[in-house]
């Protein structure tokens, strides 16, 4: 029996991925990644120039991303669906050959890869490589450190309740919102509302080509691309601080 | 004028390291690190067999680590002094050459380092590259995604006061809780009354030498090492998921 193996992929700088992931990739007959239908998928794009000239290509094309509400019973059944029929190939072509499936950032924190790996690990021999979050990316090209001395970190996704987001923005001293996309004017007005808006920082494609970094009340338009998070820095203790921003 | 360079090794697993920081490491003149007087050091120890021949190693022994309150005048005047010596003592060899700062985990991330980088970044050219967290390994130590759909991820200290936690713990979906050691009995208490501790799982130097992995309701004594984690995993929205745990 061969493997399943997913790689975390860090958060879009491919200098950023592991060298145990990257030797998997490098040397992986068979890729697998996901994909938004009709794109290139920004998983196979970080790998760009790295797989072997004989791997063979399996895009896992979602069958929806937005257009169905993600509580809907249909977005569901659809989902169910795909993650059923992918977890049975790959399991299939891990009777004989190792498999290895790219994860933006980590592969165990919200990354699709989970869907298949509870369907796979009484079917196959599954393992797992960690990646750097892409919050982690983001914090860094905020340039500034997310956690002091005993900060509370709260990470929360855009498309949670406003009232939801509030209650834990305002308990929390970092904020990390992932999911942001077309939740983003509701994330803003749940910053407002939570007194944090003036320390909230948009990161567009953290580490990846056109990153861009931006206070987000200077931010006018409710566009955002989904490669997007919103950080509030966390301001605890340090030693001999009192001059830090 | 050449550089401070932090480097991010993970959670402690060599091969976890980022192709970046692997590279940076093997080639430099000046390594860094933080320990404990007395004590190999965590950092150093990951290290082990990848610096070059001639590298300078700079042992950075914190004057204090338990022995006082971490809330303390004296802990504090100790700790300003030893990050006021070394942040001017790296920015001496970056007048002439690189330094590069071994950290575990991710730097910007509860790291050691950051009180070094508030004092550099307006005194030499700092570079500083993400790593893994030390909670990312630990979640892969447990075999189980952290957060799922929508969950909502709480990053306490041990260090916060029992109604804190406690407060934090009930809030959330997923939990971690760093800088456990002495704190641990205070951690399991918050994690009984927020009705999680059938829940919580204690992560001992994950990815580390002597990694283990238990469910928290299981560990008899109060002793902790330093670099263990606990975990509360997420189990939010899947897909077709009536069967999983
Ligand atoms: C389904 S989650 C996958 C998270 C991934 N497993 C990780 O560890 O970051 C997708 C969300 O991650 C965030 N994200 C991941 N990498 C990012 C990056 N480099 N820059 C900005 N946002 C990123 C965005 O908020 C995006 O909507
Ligand atoms: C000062 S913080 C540094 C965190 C680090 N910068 C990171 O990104 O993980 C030290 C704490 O990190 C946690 N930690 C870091 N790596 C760990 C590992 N591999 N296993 C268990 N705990 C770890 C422990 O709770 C420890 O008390």
């Amino acid at each position: 029996m061969a493997r399943v193996i997913c790689a975390g992929l860090g958060p879009g700088d491919p200098d950023l991925i592991s060298l145990r992931a990257d030797r998997l990739i490098r040397s992986a007959r068979h890729i697998a990644y996901f994909r938004k239908k009709g794109r290139a998928g920004q998983a196979r794009r970080i790998v760009e120039g790295m797989l072997a000239p004989d791997a063979i290509e399996h895009a896992m094309e979602y069958p929806v991303t937005t257009e169905l509400p993600f509580d809907s019973p249909a977005y569901n059944a659809l989902l169910t669906r795909f993650y059923d029929e992918w977890s049975t190939r790959l399991a299939e072509i891990a009777r004989s050959e190792d498999v290895v499936v790219l994860c933006e950032g980590d592969p165990f924190f919200y990354g699709s890869f989970m869907h298949l790996h509870v369907r796979l690990r009484d079917r196959a021999t599954v393992e797992v490589v960690p990646g750097i979050p892409g919050m982690a990316g983001c914090w860094h090209a905020s340039g500034q450190p997310i956690t002091w001395g005993d900060d509370v970190l709260s990470v929360l996704t855009g498309t949670l309740a406003e009232d939801d987001l509030i209650r834990h923005m305002a308990a929390a001293d970092a904020i990390v919102v992932m999911k942001t996309g077309r939740n983003l004017p509701k994330i803003r007005r749940a910053l407002v509302a939570a007194g944090r808006i003036g320390d909230a920082v948009l990161i567009e494609h953290g580490t990846m080509p056109g990153e861009r970094v931006r206070p987000l009340a200077d931010v006018e338009t409710a566009e955002c691309p989904y490669f997007a998070i919103v950080l509030a820095h966390g301001r605890g203790r340090r030693p001999g601080a009192g001059d830090e921003a």
